[in-house]
């Protein structure tokens, strides 16, 4: 509620879908929100099938707001495999796409961004959607302002020939496609910009995602304990609070928001289950930016 | 060769198998190395067949020397899957293991270690094989003086029923184990020190380590940058050398050195195909420590 409150604030109108009794009570009067009251919601349990039986659910109504015209863009902090189907079922697939991914960006060494298609929605995938997040992935990187997009796969080495039965199979269906393909790529080298779009399943996708996370968080850890050790170095520590907190804003996934799903009719943008009030506004802001660029219109193009 | 002198210096009595004609000009006239020369050698390209025709190869006598009792550890930079091969067919594998597996010690931010296996050894893995890694595991870290490890299953979310298919299939046989076993572990919590073991396939696990090792480089780099921007902070930054050179340290493969390849009848350290003369010493000072330690015994009591 804070994060959308905040969004409000600077600007970007949201319209609620939830418990009206438990959501009016924690918009301040001064903020225009518009509440869309439902009692139904789909659960961190109810998974894909549960989503079919909840059509009034919060999720469902809002994506129909976004169906509808209503709405830009939808946001949602719930389960990534129901609003994956939800978003199938109230929004509808393009034409060409296999199966939607979620893609999210993270920052590179070079400083520049690299989309990880998919991060999480599709934990177990066929080759021939794998190869399908490509497209999707470098249609959003272009979207992003990068012309001609290099491709990779993620793998665990970069020659031809290393990698999982899986990988093995998609690398050659990728090289077969109307994209620039980079092969093989590890994480190492996509962090240091190898490659502007890394494709995966979204159970790599995600365990790379949430390592990246967890190392974050474990070096800025180990950076606090090793200078509280040295007298010497804390000299120098407060005139660095500023700098970490920045470095932090940029490989939080608090910063980011979350990620788009890439591939159905319509903007959609997926938050962390565990949202604080910053990767809340963080992922309103980026659905959005998302609306007012060209990214379905982009997708349906680079597709057809 | 350079990571070789350097660990006779400190202590550690040395054999190197390959061409004496390239080795014995690299060996400094004081250093006391022994050379078992042999024309042949495991290329990047041979994979797991090419290992089979090849028993004269440097990994191979290299393996034959451990087994024969003459040599306490083997170490290898080379093709992780024709290592893996090799030791089996030279080692052999202990009673009651499915499939060897690499394990490798990452730090965790609460100051405990965390073993994550496998580490790369085997990419396609059945739910069988991936539930045995939870045992040798789980005697891994028991040598590294852990009671009762807390073993996990490496998965995209902690509920009950998160995860691919391999991974609901695993759970199951982990819980059915005679390990501690705290169900589902995403990364962060991982790093966190909900664990002390990690279990996952090779493909998996090897995306883990590589996007923490590029995490941790990304997140230096992005700290030197921010620091050079800031005039006022590189008061400070001088300072930070130090305390930069020694979380490098921590995190970095170069200063771990490799895996441990559990599972088969003897001590066998995997290091990076890339390793620098710093990440060679360090797989040799750990092939030395775990030959001392007693590992191989441990995993054949808890195998039993």
């Amino acid at each position: 509620m804070a994060g959308a409150v905040a969004a409000v604030r600077s600007g970007v109108p949201v319209i609620l879908f939830g418990d009206q009794a438990v959501i009016r009570p924690l918009v301040p009067r001064n903020v225009d929100i518009s509440i869309v009251h439902t009692d139904d919601a789909v659960g961190m349990s109810d998974a894909a099938v549960g989503v079919r039986r909840r059509p009034d659910s919060s999720m469902r109504l809002a994506l129909r707001e976004v169906a509808s015209g209503r709405a830009r863009a939808a946001v949602t902090c719930g389960h990534t495999g129901a609003a994956l189907v939800a978003a199938v079922l109230d929004l509808g697939v393009l034409s060409g796409v296999e199966r939607p991914a979620v893609a999210t960006v993270l920052p590179r060494s070079d400083g520049g961004q690299l989309v990880l298609a998919d991060a999480g929605a599709n934990v177990d995938c066929r080759p021939e959607q794998l190869a399908s997040f490509a497209v999707l992935g470098a249609a959003f990187a272009e979207s992003l302002g990068v012309e001609s997009p290099r491709v990779g796969l993620l793998s665990n080495g970069s020659e031809p020939g290393k990698g999982n039965m899986q990988v093995r199979a998609t690398l050659p269906l990728i090289e077969a496609l109307p994209v620039h393909v980079v092969g093989n790529i590890e994480p190492p080298a996509a962090f240091r910009g190898e490659c502007d779009v890394l494709v995966c399943d979204g159970f790599a996708g995600n365990i790379m995602l949430k390592s990246v996370e967890g190392a974050a968080e474990t070096v800025l850890a180990l950076l606090k304990a090793e200078l509280k050790q040295h007298r010497s170095a804390q000299v120098g520590a407060w005139l660095l609070q500023r700098v970490l907190r920045k470095l932090r804003g940029k490989v939080s996934w608090e910063s980011i928001g979350g990620g788009l799903l890439l591939g159905v009719d319509g903007v959609v943008v997926i938050g962390h289950g565990r949202s604080t009030e910053e990767a809340v506004t963080a992922a309103i802001h980026l659905a959005a930016r998302s609306s007012e660029g060209e990214l379905v219109d982009r997708l349906r193009e680079r597709l057809s």
